[in-house]
């Protein structure tokens, strides 16, 4: 198969599915066409193979050598995208009687909020909801008698991000599907992990979980088998068959990362296009970041412009530059760049240059 | 990109994930690389773009054309496979303090049972089980009390098929993950239909309903919301990120079928390649099909060798011959030859050679 060969050049900001490194996107194209000289397509091959239980336990590995994950923890590679994991996470948390405790920061918080309640009591500790949260609260207490507290650690829509994670006296669950793998965390303080694939792990269609196995099978609850995360766990991610290709894409995917040097390389990487891209939206008289600066996502910058008669110039701008994708969510407007893990340095410059741009002829 | 050159020539009776159309994964190799001259992978596109919102479009459009899915139904692309429709279609049809009804046909009917037994009162109808489950049980009576009556259509395990759908007073619900699309079905018969798509649909990953609008919301379940299809159906399919790339060559392989001339060419073909190998069981006096006769599958025939001493040779035989996946399942032994849509007849030829060989050499 020819490399390569775009028919134009695309600067791709989308908030999710997103940009993945080209090489990635090569291999999987070739595996669509013959997997390993197998005579076989990954998409014809049974999931029982050798040749494809090799790549799921690879995924899974990267994923513990990624994030070192520590002894006792488990690494699922399961469907259902993170808004199955709000259901899921309180059906393997949250006693029968008990309660859950939650921040809610936004649209996906307020989503594992909703799941919860369907189950039990939920006590939200804490809520930036005021000023349309675009602000990470402080200062609240963690109830001890909960059974866990959740936190969403990044927020995709208005563009705000934990950067430190609270001392948490009970089991931490955290929905990371837009910030893991760009950052060091510390696997360790957190009870379970959970995150759809498609924004720094791989294309849409997996969910990973990471799950520390001591803290599992507390519930009382008869839990369905496909949520059920012990069941998951003694069936090595395969209780029924797995998305295959969605899968394989995001082990090579995070192969490229380790390749790349790992999460403290793409790390200093993200840092330094969040540094340019807000280093910009501070200093560009034209445009104001809508979020508390301590507070200010690295995978999401959200932004607006200070006067809204530009709008059209400015979009007929980025969009001619190659541009892809920084319109805000629908349910905030502005804008919003969204800057994972493959986005190249090179991407926000341009958007930079068209900032600066706007500024020359306004 | 090139056309495929595969390294070696293998005839794929996986029994699923399964044997797909080779321009299927040409066009889904293409779709890696750039997707209709976006200057995008497939990969790392919005699912809100309207180039995939398309593309669920048409998949849903395919399945009801190819159907003749009758206005008043729905047609969804979920995940989770049918282990989570096991739970999701007890969850949307059993009222509280309800009951469903079951047949038990084998493995993937047990399972059902299973999850619908954590929701709340099970009453199995019939059960083949004192057999193996070598026979579709038949005769038995359908309480008018019960939410319900659940079949799974195909047994891809044990080999046998529903080749008459029993007229049903209460709503019918049904697992066709193994044999959707493989023969003409009459969907007004049923409320529900489900069915993972890694046999005649596409590749794993995507699980597709198709659900009578009117039948739902009865239950007086508080449903989560990833399992609740009057929602689902409300968002167009995509209450959250669907998973992109498996819908896109479930769509692909729709087209397929479509341009072979639907599913009755396609069931016309089937019954051929059905016909060819039981006629080879049934003549050859080395081998025996272990499944009542009126109850064979057309989509997973199974059989014996009489003599296990043969077996060393024959294995041998049929994998020098390029065959591929007609080991039994773990579970019963033997032999199943899965013969799904895109297995051409040469395949089947090619083993029914092979059997003749065998004899020739005994």
């Amino acid at each position: 198969m020819s490399n390569i060969t775009m028919t134009k050049k695309v600067h791709n900001y989308s908030a999710g599915p997103c940009i993945l490194p080209a090489e990635v996107m090569q291999k999987a194209a070739e595996a669509c066409i013959e997997f390993n000289g197998s005579g076989l397509s990954l998409l014809e091959m049974s999931h029982r193979s050798s040749a494809f239980v090799d790549v799921m336990e690879k995924a899974r590995a990267l994923v513990k050598e990624l994030l070192h994950v520590p002894a006792g923890y488990q690494v699922l590679f399961l469907q259902g995208g993170a808004s199955l994991g709000f259901y899921l996470s309180a059906m393997n948390f949250m006693k029968k009687d008990g309660k859950g405790a939650y921040v809610n920061t936004g649209t996906w918080a307020a989503g594992a909020i909703k799941e919860a309640k369907k189950l039990g009591k939920v006590e939200v500790l804490a809520s930036s909801e005021d000023k349309n949260f675009s602000y990470i609260p402080k200062g609240y207490t963690i109830p001890s008698d909960a059974d866990y507290l959740h936190l969403t650690t990044n927020n995709t829509i208005f563009g705000t991000q934990f950067h430190d994670i609270p001392s948490c006296p009970i089991p931490l669950i955290s929905d990371m599907s837009s910030d893991i793998f760009s950052k060091t965390i510390d696997v360790s303080k957190f009870d379970l992990i959970y995150a759809g694939a498609q924004k720094n792990m791989g294309p849409a269609g997996s969910t990973v979980y990471i799950v520390k196995e001591d803290a599992l099978g507390k519930t009382g609850r008869d839990i369905p088998s496909m949520l059920d995360l012990p069941l998951q766990i003694s069936k090595d991610s395969m209780y029924n068959t797995p998305p295959v290709f969605p899968i394989y894409v995001a082990m090579l995917n995070l192969e490229w990362l380790k390749d790349f040097g790992g999460v403290p390389a793409i790390q200093k990487r993200n840092e330094a296009k969040a540094a340019l891209l807000y280093g910009e939206v501070d200093r560009n008289p034209l445009f104001k970041g809508v979020v508390a600066t301590e507070d200010r996502s690295l995978m999401n910058p959200t932004f607006v412009l200070n006067d809204e008669a530009l709008t059209a110039r400015w979009d007929k701008m980025w969009k001619e530059a190659g541009i892809s994708g920084i319109a805000g969510h629908r349910s905030v407007g502005g804008y919003r760049a969204s800057m994972y893990n493959a986005l190249p340095l090179e991407s926000v410059q341009v958007l930079v240059n068209c900032m600066k741009e706007l500024e020359k002829g306004a």
